[in-house]
């Protein structure tokens, strides 16, 4: 079994081959600062070779999802001056820190659920675009709010657009339009939207089924594939696909699925909560 | 008149500028086997150069669109051991074939509609994706089931992506969700859905008519145009699309639709169902 | 201040940090012509550079968007006999010319909302798919008339594609539907759709003071980062945004949203209608 990294701003809990993660800067809201990107960068690290763990759940602590950039570290940040023989600004390293960081968490092999509560403005929001699954309550509060502090939305603006489309995605960063979790699932940020809580657990649950009667292996394969799509001409992606069908099909998940199937029962590997 | 194949598990009916392409093994539920996707490439070989066949629509035989792949088949074929010399395994070949297919189905020059019923599972929902324009029965049940089979959706993937986006995708791919009709054209899989057969035969004939008033070359370099983006940065797409535009104009539907147009009556190539 | 220029086929007004730019060939409905496309490119030509103009407002005279391409210009073209020694058809010369628009139009740094009333059709309805926000009279006809003409939509395929994605601009091009205002916002191809006058005139207003909240540099930045999307791979995109934030943070936009925003105060940008 992996050992979790130990962390200050993430609580990191695991159930079966669920790993929760918790944003946990509650007296912040969970704002997103330096340290709570490493230990999420650290959390990555320990997990993505790991097919134990199947599923990671993120959410805020204290019904917040993330408010955001640290507006503070902000200040913080513009105060020091720029040093006079570093080839690149510290700002811009650290902001392409985070843009790293997102590229890793959309690509993990696991399959990623976020339950979205409360607020996710500005990199809140990028991070809401970087999942498999995200349900948000109706109430949460959203708003590409960078253009109305000065700043661009800068290292989560390709995932934005990824996941909202261009049209979308311009309109809410250059007017800095707020909006609640029920427009989220209209414009397609999020899959599900809940009006209360008993709501969002059921919704919760049923996704972690559905996730759980698919093979690992298999859905790793599966988002290896589609993030190809970016990297990758079309025929490229296609002679990767067929080789990772290839692969699972003589697999232990190819020959097991398929047996269950013909015998009429559940697959091996097939997780069901209560 | 172009000759069309002999074909074993499909129906070709020919009727004015239309070909009605039949999945028929419904012994299979029309399940996609090696020899199907053959003979759907032996009729793209035989029509794709003719201008005279304007409009392709695809169904599938006994109100069952397409059940996926064929599963047993799956089974004869990693059954079968990895040919010790060889430069690839035949599964991957066997696979990569069906992308190989998508694609020249998906830019086929005559407009493509597809009339989607009863069940489109796996490959089936792939194969709703490449098309110009989708009509499904409202009860009809989709599922990409592959993950929960042990193997990945592989060579749809990217056409999947493609008509839904990636994120709606990577749900369904990861959590193997079951859905009917209506939810299709919700997400955006389907352009129409229809509550009953009559519905369904009704926004057919409307659809056909829309088409039957488009020049058929001018579709045919449409679909080029729309299809190059794939291939091509932005400023050569909009040169090949003006070297189009050009032709078109001086040609016979260029002077024509123009002409059509100026005198108030209908073009020449105007076809109408009763 | 930015001198505008003289012209012929549009009406400019300046207010404040607005430049209201108006389609004014109201005898053809707004068709666009050569002229008129020259006219806006030399618009453009005035106005990128100038961060004082922060927003750009295009409708058409007479309650008319744009009817589209200029068909009596159409048969015009086609009977001039293509030149005998040039490199290149004038027809095609002169469409590649209305893609270079769209390109750069799509680009201003400045945010651009677009007024959609009247009818949109064919290269008026490519012209609706290039600004950041989009508001639409629900009674406004709209159709890619294009293939009915015997001509395929060209430089405006790709801008179509980008508003509404493959799947439903293929159906749109290959059957010339028609539809309405309402059609247009749920297929994503405007961001409002206004009954009347009345609710059109507070949702503009609306969306100009949403803009005037927003730092006019960081916008322009946010569009340089957005567009980089189309030439760049992503982690390029991702540098460029880093140095976008950086310089903004450092700049005086960013310490002025900062500082606002802990004194609780309106940043010094920030422009509201009555």
């Amino acid at each position: 079994m992996t050992d979790l990294p130990a962390c200050e701003s993430l609580l990191l809990r695991r159930e079966d081959s669920r790993l929760y993660v918790t944003l946990n800067r509650p007296e912040t809201r969970n704002a997103l600062s330096g340290d709570m990107v490493g230990e999420l960068l650290s959390v990555i690290d320990a997990i993505e070779g790991d097919r134990s763990i199947r599923t990671v759940i993120l959410r805020g602590a204290d019904g917040t999802f993330c408010a955001g950039g640290d507006i503070r570290g902000f200040k913080e940040s513009f105060e020091a001056p720029k040093p006079a023989g570093a080839d690149k600004d510290p700002i811009a390293v650290n902001n392409r820190r985070f843009g790293d960081f997102l590229i890793r968490w959309n690509r993990l092999p696991q399959t990623v659920v976020a339950v979205i509560e409360g607020a996710a403005f500005g990199g809140g929001l990028g991070l809401s675009c970087v999942n498999d699954v995200a349900i948000a309550k109706a109430d949460t509060r959203f708003a590409l709010s960078e253009t109305g502090l000065g700043i661009p939305p800068a290292q989560i603006a390709p995932f934005v657009v990824q996941r909202l489309g261009l049209t979308t995605a311009r309109r809410l960063m250059l007017t800095g339009a707020r909006f609640d979790g029920r427009h989220a699932h209209e414009i397609g940020l999020v899959h599900f939207v809940c009006d209360d809580d008993a709501a969002l657990d059921a919704t919760l649950t049923n996704v972690l089924n559905g996730i759980g009667r698919c093979a690992p292996g298999a859905n790793a394969a599966t988002k290896d594939i589609l993030h190809s799509l970016n990297d990758l001409p079309l025929t490229d992606v296609l002679d990767r696909a067929a080789d990772h069908f290839a692969s699972q099909m003589r697999g232990p998940e190819g020959r097991e699925g398929v047996a269950a199937f013909l015998e009429k029962r559940r697959a091996a590997w097939v997780e069901k909560l209560e």
